[in-house]
């Protein structure tokens, strides 16, 4: 199966080495909105500029969009599921529907077979919740970030004034996942799932205790959740917090039996040294999965709800059966 | 969804109170090879023999088999998927490519759909190692089970001569599942991943040491294990050991990068109160999902992989994607 990979940022290197890891996929080039001439492939990849993707339209089965959820992804993936079978990790859990709806439209105009939302959150945890619902229909479920690094937090902390550098990470409060799997099924407020954990590089002339105010005070991001403030180097920064690990929980409890009587726990749990490098695993099972669909003549937009597992391995389904079930 | 229940024993009871908590499904009734008057459900539903289930073909969406795989449902699945769209349990994981070949043509033969092999593990677990295995190529996986009461070993402890009862858990030991979440892949032998204890009512006049013995000593059972044998009288069986728990663990670890120097770990859990109602619970979800499926005109064997997890929930595509993606 070849694949195109289109935005070559964490999420399109990631992309490129997962590739390598799967025989059955070969990489026809990455596309850039930079100049091709700057970009510089892992692996030797060729690099061509974003709307050359039209000239190899021929060669390519689908189409690793790896663009952000805030501005490009809305008007890329539609766009190019006229043309192309493409996969996306649109992650903006409220806009789903509406992106849905734009790429549904686009794909059944052009023929073509998308799959938006793909990842791990959206997309393996939800898968999670999903099957974890139907089995145990009387129960709650929860999700738990982290510990891991929030791109979108630590961008915040950055547009304060007076910060170099910021990292954000999610921390889970390890007394709630302990509640929940007891079985109890507590209400829990944000402030009570996770904390916020943020190393700053702050400029030599910064008011730290400013931006350590601006930060805790910040709406949506900060204000409802305990959050420490810590103010490192830059060297400090580049050596213990370069990485990208991150992770989470999606645990279930229900109850079953003519009484409730009995109580069952259901848990899902990533731990990831590379979000962007394991997101891009997940999103090149599922490629594989819309090659395969696209190849039976199905069109339109699809999410990781609507494909059969058995299309997201190299094996066959007799294969399948015969070692997995 | 108009669901019949076929076997009336721990699984049985557990698929009527599934049924219960399903608000999209009706129970038709319980067939069973008994004599039907002296069978009482636990929710009045009505009994009818077995072979009086073809009077009731029209009413029916769905067949629950809830037979053993010794010898059951080798002979019962594709008997009765001639006339009737069914779901069994059928865990002899070596046998699953003849069975589903028998219930494949059974099936195609009827204009039937059938699903085989559906529970936790053949089924949920089955799905973690293919979807980790999907995203993770470069990777290994483990599945651990309990700790939890398994039957079939508990029943070869009965035949032993001299004992009354037994119950056997299977533990899973720490040490080796450390080791698996730490990313190591190491090679583990049997022994080195379960232990197996042993809780046994023997008669008056028995030689305790020799059922010892008989119990460790058991080929394929005991023998590759570390065994342990704890004698209690019948009043202790009643209290401590009449609950059904189960549950177990598959992980997966596995690598990516360009040199694979990122290490993820993807980790399923279950721990179930009562192996049979959870069992129960899939069951129910995957036949909604086979009753769909029948209902756009799908006929053959199925398996967990082939099912659109979308199609195991009551929520339409639509709500799923608004609240669960």
């Amino acid at each position: 199966m070849k694949l195109a990979i289109y935005g070559y940022g964490n999420l399109g290197r990631g992309a490129e080495a997962a590739i390598l890891q799967n025989p059955d996929m070969e990489l026809v080039g990455v596309f850039t909105r930079r100049d091709p001439n700057t970009v510089q492939t892992k692996t030797g990849a060729p690099v061509f500029a974003a709307d050359e993707i039209y000239a190899h339209k021929d060669e390519i089965d689908a189409v690793i969009l790896c663009g952000g959820s805030a501005t490009d992804l809305p008007e890329l993936t539609p766009r190019l599921a006229r043309d192309f079978n493409v996969i996306d990790s649109f992650d903006t859990h409220a806009n789903i529907p509406a992106h849905f709806d734009a790429v549904d439209a686009a794909a059944k105009a052009g023929h073509t077979l998308s799959l938006i939302s793909c990842g791990w959150d959206p997309g393996m945890f939800s898968l999670s919740r999903l099957y974890a619902s139907a089995i145990l229909p009387d129960g709650k479920d929860y999700t738990f970030w982290g510990r891991g690094v929030s791109q979108g937090h630590s961008d915040a902390i950055r547009r304060i004034p007076g910060v170099l550098d910021a990292r954000q990470y999610t921390v889970p409060i390890p007394e709630a996942l302990e509640a929940i799997r007891s079985g109890a099924q507590p209400t829990l407020s944000a402030r009570q799932k996770h904390l916020r954990e943020c190393y700053v590089v702050a400029a030599p002339d910064a008011d730290k205790a400013a931006i350590e105010t601006a930060i805790k005070t910040m709406p949506n991001y900060f204000a409802d959740y305990d959050t420490t403030v810590t103010f490192i180097t830059a060297e400090e920064m580049q050596k213990c917090h370069s990485a990208l690990p991150h992770g989470g929980f999606v645990i279930r409890t229900g109850k079953t039996g003519l009484q409730g009587e009995h109580t069952h726990r259901i848990e899902y749990a990533l731990t990831l040294d590379s979000n962007p490098e394991f997101t891009a695993g997940v999103l090149i099972a599922f490629a594989r999965a819309i090659g395969r669909m696209a190849s039976r003549g199905e069109t339109g937009c699809r999410t990781v709800f609507d494909i059969a597992p058995a299309d997201l391995s190299p094996l066959s389904r007799d294969d399948l059966r015969r070692t997995m079930l």
